[in-house]
């Protein structure tokens, strides 16, 4: 009678890529445990076992960990020696610390991929600003400030058309400008015991530096640089050790690949694939982590797009839904449970379609709706 | 701030049905409040928001409803008594129950149907023995008696070539065994409103009166019978005033359809559109019974084939669930958190693909390996 006792995966984290995750866990038999900042997180909404604690007291990680047979993260914030001491503890922390550090410092990873020679825009360090216009009087302006840690979704980013009277933060990094054609993003997962799998190249569209649309497979993208972009995150995933979904962003330049950032977890820019692949991130990250073997990472359409929601001004999704739901009944609805506050993400939307434009535009109508603008 | 409070959808049951509808709720922004039976119920497990709580408890349906806003049903075990009862106090139950009684009680299914003229085998009310002996010498053995209320799975169904000596239980009826080609399933969805959808024509097969496989779309079945199937379908749901998901089984007889059962909720017959269809059978309920639009019911692959996994004599899927993930890395595996006894559904796997007897295959492989027997 009853099954030996399933494997207990925690995340630390309570954002909506916990909440996905959970989702997925559960077709897998699972029930994730969720160490989330606040009782009203879009994951601990959604399961029964919640944790609340921050991601940086050590003390309610520890006692986290303890129920987990593995941890893993919605986000990048547990700091390096927090993780160590986990680790040194005898947790199982996938991804483990010395990949993290290269989630969590832009410079770390800068460096640490310039050695490997993949490329990356020209960068250095800048502790002044005086570091910073010695810079772009040899590269050239505009330059681009950012924080070493802790930025996103256009947070710690400056982008600068002359030298700075004073630097904007205390830790901070100065590169070059790329020019670029495309924003890309592919993703891979890895588990501890090596195996990998990789879905598409995808293309992502930006706005105000937060990511609005997802595209995949990408257009107008050659085989060989589909390829390259593969080949670029399969060798990260490898040399840093990597485990659960690793996501690779990646400027598209005049000269070629130029990798901007990475996440080692699922990514926004994989949300398409919960709908339009075989096997989605939430669920491989899942099996990643646990060192399961992989699932088919196959799309299951010629052309998915995902858009997604942001709070507007008036956003009401309680009078909003329905409408979406019954204009565009083909869209897959994926809501956050949040608060809706204006730039909020509050939801995704995707559709799986055979042509790209018609496709986008059903999504975008559905998004539209939610956001009660059309 | 903040949005207005979602609506609060309850189930009452806490079995894999009610699972997979609280994975599908998460993504349309609920949280789906469970009455079950324990806390070790498969659905108990993954909500948390659960009620513990018999279902034919009057003060516990009526305690659990007054936190919903609609209170939907994971299986037909509430007595017709308490449902009335909720409905008079104002409790939104849907399906309603006047339409339930005719999930609930197979002799009045039998005699509602017979009056629209729906083909159902011919049948009697049987109170004695000597009854289903005069029902057997008019329409020819062997029989079928079937409990009014309750069978299910095999369960509450007697096959008898003679006349027999006493009834197996005091509720019974008797009917003509159907020489079945195929036996078939169409689900349907219907809002209040009345809006329906309809998925495609299915081929279940039973082993030991088991569901154990589903073949998305039927083969080799002709265009009209498809269409009078789901005319069929349609035509219950309208005129029993259904509301959520509407399962028809049916056997496909030398002189075309009958109808055998009614199932009022999502059913083992529509599994495979989580992966196989672009609106899944679970939210697809939710949207019904909240009166929102339904959603697009188009497969997104040729063919899906859905097999259940029943526990096996051995089985130990903390030991299995590995080897069949990695064999069979484009199966879909639904896990339902329950111990493992023999013949008891475990969770099911659904591939889709575009050719049949390879889909299956895998589908059968992934299922063999769950059970530790490949």
């Amino acid at each position: 009678m009853g099954n030996p006792r399933a494997a207990v995966l925690g995340m630390v984290g309570g954002g909506q890529l916990a909440r996905m995750t959970a989702q997925a866990a559960v077709s897998l038999g699972l029930s994730l445990r969720v160490l989330a900042d606040r009782s009203d997180d879009s994951a601990a909404l959604v399961v029964p076992e919640v944790e609340i604690g921050a991601a940086d007291d050590l003390a309610a990680l520890s006692r986290f960990a303890k129920a987990c047979d593995v941890v893993t993260f919605d986000h990048e914030h547990v700091p390096q020696d927090r993780l160590q001491a986990m680790e040194a503890d005898g947790v199982v922390v996938r991804p483990g610390s010395r990949a993290l550090l290269y989630a969590q410092d832009k410079l770390a990873q800068r460096q640490r991929l310039g050695e490997m020679g993949i490329p990356v825009p020209v960068f250095a360090p800048a502790a002044t600003a005086a570091d910073v216009a010695a810079f772009g009087d040899e590269h050239g302006w505009p330059v681009v400030l950012k924080a070493v840690r802790g930025g996103y979704d256009g947070r710690g980013v400056w982008v600068l058309s002359e030298p700075p009277a004073d630097l904007p933060g205390a830790n901070v990094y100065v590169e070059q400008r790329v020019p670029l054609v495309h924003e890309l993003a592919l993703q891979v997962a890895r588990r501890p015991s090596g195996e990998m799998t990789a879905w598409p190249l995808v293309e992502t569209v930006q706005q105000d530096g937060i990511c609005v649309e997802v595209i995949a497979p990408a257009p107008r993208i050659s085989p060989a640089l589909a390829a390259d972009a593969q080949s670029i995150a399969m060798r990260l995933a490898e040399e840093l050790d990597v485990t659960g979904v690793l996501a690779v962003e990646l400027f598209e330049a005049p000269g070629g690949l130029v990798v901007n950032e990475l996440a080692m977890r699922p990514h926004n820019s994989g949300h398409w694939t919960i709908n339009g692949s075989r096997t989605s991130q939430f669920e491989q990250h899942v099996r990643a982590v646990l060192d399961w073997p992989l699932g088919d990472p196959t799309p299951t359409a010629p052309v998915s797009v995902m858009v997604n929601l942001l709070g507007g001004d008036h956003t009401d999704l309680s009078q909003t839904l329905p409408r979406a739901l019954g204009e565009v009944p083909e869209a897959a609805i994926h809501l956050y449970g949040k608060g809706a506050r204006p730039g909020r993400k509050l939801g995704h939307v995707t559709v799986c379609g055979s042509d790209l434009v018609e496709t986008r535009e059903r999504a975008r109508l559905a998004v539209a709706l939610l956001r009660g603008e059309a």
